[in-house]
């Protein structure tokens, strides 16, 4: 149960479902009948939200339980990745593991995971974070140029931005840091 | 939303909320208010029912997106362990493999999931898929002496069995198989 799904049963909850019977007494029925059925419209309305309100928090759960799976295994692929990166003298060995980063890319894509865009894109704050300028030609100011982490998505959800270099001119450089 | 959930809803819908009002009609009124309070009080149970399925239902899904992160990503361990099994002529890139090995392993443990005991536990259909069985000594009868692959466990859920190589009289080879 979430605080926010807790609050919303608390104006149901109010309502209670004790008073005392008043039948019998039948010159104050019909507005004790009318206050029942108001509060039982208002018991529908809260059911309906709240029916609502489950259905969304539970999508919201699913994704919050892939998010946490996913997050701690982004630096297991860095790291595959810098190995990689630095190459090696045992050319079997080292196409046994390119196999498997190949692998891990695909593993991730299938688990909802996917790489944010990066080099040649222009820069956006959303998904790049840049750590570094670069003094470029005009054409290519305010570009990504260079990844040196790569950033993924979950969905319409970021996992974590990529890490980029972006092309400024020298003046403009204070601006990305 | 669950069809769990949908049927259960369906109980609060026939209930209803159009029916004429009969103020006025005071003779009617104890019945009908009666019958407004029986219709209130079924709400409320089904509001509160609904509430901890609802809060039940959300940790599953939780569960759920976790696990279906997680699943694709065993077998990427797999390729990374044949890999190194392998061995390397390498010793300067096999570290550093085998250092993102290490943390595969703590980022699973860090994403929930456990590895499963196998090699030395007398075995168990629940968490070990017997692939093979050996002629073992006596005391070893029953016990798994080999894994092929590792298993790994969500919680008290198994993500997927350890595929282990079970000691056991030859007689009795069949019963693994």
């Amino acid at each position: 149960m979430t605080p926010g799904l807790a609050a919303h049963m608390a104006t149901a909850d109010i309502d209670g479902g004790d008073r005392p019977v008043v039948a019998g007494k039948s010159e104050e029925s019909p507005r004790a009948l009318e206050e029942e059925r108001q509060r039982g419209l208002r018991l529908r309305a809260d059911l309906e939200n709240f029916r609502r309100r489950a259905g969304r928090e539970q999508e919201m759960a699913r994704r919050d339980g892939r998010r946490s799976a996913l997050l701690p295994l982004l630096p297991v692929l860095d790291s595959l990745e810098r190995a990689l990166a630095a190459g090696s003298t045992d050319p079997d060995f080292y196409e046994g593991v390119a196999a498997t980063h190949r692998l891990f890319i695909s593993a991730l894509r299938e688990a909802g995971a996917e790489p944010v865009e990066s080099v040649g894109q222009p820069f956006d704050p959303r998904i790049h974070e840049a750590v570094a300028t670069t003094a470029a030609p005009g054409g290519e100011q305010g570009m990504v140029v260079r990844e040196i982490r790569r950033g993924w998505r979950l969905g319409d959800e970021l996992l974590r931005p990529a890490q980029v270099v972006v092309a400024s001119p020298r003046e403009a450089a204070h601006r990305w840091r």
